[in-house]
């Protein structure tokens, strides 16, 4: 079965637009752009950078939510105080009226290939889209610089945005499109790939505050020893885009016949 | 392959806890209690309530770690300012001495199953010791009362923790461990499950500060649509404890035949 929104005669798909890196990134600028010339564009965007907040939500405080840019002809936008999830569930429960046909998020600033999946905010709230079961996309540009090239990108994203609303996508699944830093004319092909088995290695920085006390900053570099040719960690190496299908069933079936072999008896 | 850690003769295992209601909840305090039964436990775990956090990092911001409670013979015990994750890789890259044998986490006050194995600080902590191919097991008493009874879950901990440290687990695998609320005699056993498909519909509930602003807390309820007796939702419904084995390859298999049908030609 596919997640297809059943988009009457004359009428435009209504486009869900979110991100993490804060509804004034110019990813989601470029986003927003390309979104309307496909359907009418809603953004509900954090209102501050949300790298890295994986599949948070906010439960143990309030949420404020504040429309920015009001011109009921064009696109219109809200900043939320939450996480990238949160601003998913604000839009379908809250804002929107009614379910969208697509929610699209990014553009990135920076990879979300490989285990990166599992941190990213930007990752998760398509995931969370995937979970109410609407088609969803994750766009990720392999340049961190505030003056990045969109182009190809831009490009990446109407390639996919025209097939997702075409054939729809598989049933909650949404996917995770990365691309590598390149020109159009470098960039190979747009490849379906698995998750790359890679992992970071971590390493915490400590620094000294005025009155003596240590704190840290999170770093570290991703070791890949996944040598495997249809990973997205070996497509974006080799200029591709990758594309990888996600789902949110983190059973692991392969490992349930061992633990049944398990003594369970006290 | 399964991940089991080489303990020396003579030597105990090493057990990393941690948790996402923060370094004092009460069911951290069981889950020590636990542990130190089959180990030397070390304590790297939040020093504030991070219920929902899911697999965030902190990357925006500084990390303080403190030692709280330093009795060398006993338990070595850490408060965090950061999120259930940051407290796994902070112990695992810069406060253990060794990697550890084991990882627990819990017990968590309200359940985890079904789709908030997604949201939940407890088993994001659970399955980034799993990343780190750690032996990881994440637990949830379906109780949020300050007062819960422990005493069904302490005897779960102990025979899951058991079976851990003598057959090791399968590799890049961490389980998800749900315990009813009843008494030890009301439970009828332990299940082996997969993740029911149980998804929230969520509320926002609006209030107004002082000012006359508005704001929101996140609700809602669970629909389960999912009637499978192999569900951890099941499970539970009817007395059981569940296990459901939990991995970090989201890529949707599936799907790949269907993505790789689209016409990724501008």
């Amino acid at each position: 079965m596919t997640a297809k929104s059943k988009i009457k005669k004359g009428e435009r798909p209504l486009i869900l637009v979110t991100n993490d890196d804060g509804i004034t990134a110019p990813g989601i600028r470029n986003l927003i752009e390309v979104a309307r010339e496909f359907g009418d564009v809603w953004v509900v965007a954090p209102d501050s950078p949300q790298s890295g907040m994986g599949h948070a939500i906010t439960v143990n405080n309030i949420l404020r939510l504040k429309e920015v840019h009001n011109k009921p002809d064009e696109v219109r936008e809200f900043a939320c105080t939450g996480t990238p999830v949160d601003c998913v569930k604000l839009a379908v429960y809250r804002v929107l009226k009614r379910r969208p046909d697509l929610l699209l998020s990014g553009i990135n600033h920076g990879a979300n290939n490989s285990i990166n999946v599992i941190y990213s905010g930007t990752m998760s709230a398509a995931v969370e889209g995937a979970v109410e079961n609407i088609p969803s996309i994750g766009f990720s540009l392999l340049d961190h610089d505030v003056e990045a090239d969109f182009s190809a990108a831009k490009g990446v994203v109407r390639t996919l945005v025209r097939n997702a609303l075409e054939k729809g996508m598989p049933e909650h699944t949404c996917l995770n499109v990365n691309i590598p830093k390149a020109s159009p004319e470098a960039i190979k092909g747009i490849k379906v790939c698995r998750q790359g088995q890679a992992f970071w290695e971590d390493d915490f920085v400590p620094r000294e505050d005025p009155t003596g006390q240590t704190y840290y900053w999170i770093t570290g570099k991703l070791n890949n020893q996944d040598k495997g040719e249809d990973t997205d960690i070996w497509a974006l190496e080799h200029n591709y885009v990758s594309v990888v299908p996600v789902q949110f069933d983190l059973t692991a079936y392969h490992a349930m016949a061992t633990l049944n072999s398990w003594d369970y008896e006290d």
